[in-house]
């Protein structure tokens, strides 16, 4: 038969990171693609006690129905863990998610009529596009520097242009790896306040930085009910888990309690129990300080690797921390066909145009070090930096430039 | 600050039942409101001993990201649980999904826009009602007699309206008991066909006949593509994993499947994978023989109580499977009114009306037996009769019949 499908789909594609994902997946490729944390660091074994006492001790009550919100113990966690980042809220200010990508999703639910405007960092992270399409939004992406949205850009869009909010990354930004510094947090939470618009502050990598010191989130200076706070436990203990979660104002939060609802219900009892058992009995400080070191090498190792092998007219980020940096070719560069060409000498990585929600951006790409161990992003920068260079003689060459 | 929020919001209200359910919490309180299935009855030790297994053996795969469809060896096994239903499929025709309440979301997705046309059964799912409302969905309840939809009606009404899909509970169905014998199944399909439009059959309350014998579903006959099938293990395993399926066409999967990756990524990877080892290496069939024959013994019980208890005024639906038995109270009551009254006599159920998208219903209530053992179902009924009685003999005095 012939469907009808909602409008929406037309705009909805199969990501390409999907689909080149499943490239990657043949054993001999280095992937520096994916946004997959070093599985070799996870706490398994804390967690296999964690969920053996679990179930020891709750029994039925850990398979049984929860509420929407969340099961208040891991709420609570959630706020200490919230004050030692900068924020106070207390457990009734969490509405615990299905991983920060239901908290995106929501938050399109329940801000979004179809046509509505929303301002984006320039390029930004890939899913976020994606579930804020599902609701046909209309992307402004605003101009961005080294250290995130440039204000004064911000101020002179949303002075002409009425968006829902404002969606972006301060903290090791996908796919930049660029961090916003204070003074910049300060002046952006001061323009959505004077231009009466929400900040949706998504902080999935906060907690991984490697050099420098912790800057507070924006969601901490907030008073005036401006920001929405989304984080995960996705980076810091697991992602198989897909427990994430929001901080919002009460009006805001108890609509996001609603659509949860009829999204699903509530997320995993036994896998919210296990998280609250385990951040009960183990030390995840120390095991994020062992995250934080290995990724802080493997970027060193990356970006050395980088400067060895790269052509002059290659740049890159210098992330503090995160799991991402972000590669410029010269212009005439276009990492769609260098991606092909890097798959069949058995690397990867992500092409930067998907992270552009206007287009542009393909002579960027996106490189992951979180991973791959060291030998692996030697060995797969050495490659890349090969093709990069043939890429580079060809497109010259096409272009008479050579 | 003031919020601009989505125009969906102003239909989605925090559901009534969620509210009360607040009120059923107190210990003293006889509840037959809940959706819930037996805790004293859940595979604990097996899930115990499947999740030791699972970390043993997965280590950190079970606690890392996975593909958005689900792991292939649990749609291994949902595929040999369809066929034991009478559906032939394979791996590739199923999407694992956040609960069965993710897959009604997805589909709201997948095909609504606002405004369009959603044919379901009058009474319907709660949840399924908000999930669509989400969409903004125009609600055409079709007329039900005790065997569900009537084709005649569903004729008609898709003869002169366009509806993306209809929705309906073949098996003991929420709120109301009911079972669709085979040969209505049929008539809907071929209507359905005719008309050009797709079904939605959501089943997940099939495995749980404690009398007479297995239908098989719509999908079963399906041979060209018009029927989407969704079923969850939260009533044959555990509700708290959150796990559900769809089986559909691979042009309705496929966009599922982007709308999936958009709305969470994936579903718990530990949860999936404990409940595959669970169903590998435990006696599920078995289980659910056990769970069936126990709300069997809990329906006779509420049945017999009813019977014994209730004025001649009203009467009730005598499912064959399932957790709800629905009550029709004479003309005049108002079961919110009742609730109220019955709450404070500390004994629970859902009043009937919002399970009607279009309104009406005041008078039915809707009664769960599957959580409540048979001593408290007999004290229960017996309040619940009392309450019923005096609203009665009230009612009929402000009416001024008595």
């Amino acid at each position: 038969m012939e469907y009808r499908f909602a409008a929406r789909m037309s705009v909805m594609k199969p990501s390409s990171i999907r689909e080149m994902l499943k490239l990657t997946e043949r054993p001999e490729v280095i992937s520096f693609a994916g946004g997959l944390p070093a599985p070799e660091l996870f706490p398994v074994e804390d967690i296999r006690i964690a969920a053996e006492r679990t179930l020891q001790e709750f029994g039925s009550k850990a398979l049984q129905y929860g509420v929407s919100e969340g099961i208040a113990p891991l709420r609570e966690k959630i706020a200490e863990e919230m004050l030692s980042r900068g924020v106070e809220c207390g457990r009734d200010d969490i509405l615990i998610t299905t991983g920060s990508q239901q908290a995106i999703d929501l938050v399109g639910k329940v801000f979004l009529n179809s046509g509505d405007c929303i301002f984006t960092e320039n390029p930004t992270y890939l899913a976020a596009i994606q579930s804020f399409q599902c609701f046909q939004a209309d992307f402004v992406p605003i101009p961005t520097d080294d250290q995130g949205i440039i204000p004064e850009k911000f101020d002179e869009t949303a002075g002409h242009r009425h968006a829902k909010f404002v969606y972006m990354i301060p903290n090791f930004q996908n796919p930049t790896g660029r961090t916003m510094p204070i003074e910049r947090r300060k002046k952006l939470y001061e323009i959505a306040v004077k231009r009466n618009l929400v900040i949706i502050e998504d902080d999935p990598y906060g907690r991984l930085r490697y050099r420098g010191t912790h800057i507070p989130p924006i969601k901490s200076f907030d008073r005036t009910g401006h920001v929405l706070y989304i984080s995960t436990f996705s980076k810091t203990v697991s992602p198989g888990f897909r427990t994430g979660w929001i901080v919002a104002p009460k009006e805001i939060r108890d609509r996001l309690i609603i659509t949860k609802q009829a999204a699903d219900l509530h997320t995993s009892s036994l896998d919210q129990l296990i998280l609250e058992r385990y951040l009960r009995d183990f030390d995840n400080r120390s095991h994020v300080e062992k995250v934080r070191e290995a990724y802080g090498e493997r970027y060193v190792a990356m970006n050395a690797a980088l400067k060895e092998h790269m052509g002059a007219n290659w740049s890159w980020t210098h992330p503090e921390g995160g799991m991402f940096l972000w590669v410029k070719g010269p212009q005439g560069i276009d990492t769609k066909n260098l991606f092909s060409r890097a798959i069949a000498h058995n690397v990867a990585f992500v092409p930067g145009a998907d992270f552009f929600p206007d287009g542009g951006g393909i002579n960027y790409m996106r490189l992951n070090f979180s991973n791959s161990t060291i030998p692996t992003i030697r060995e797969g920068i050495s490659r890349l930096a090969e093709i990069c260079a043939k890429e580079y003689a060809e497109t010259m060459t096409n272009e008479g430039k050579i």
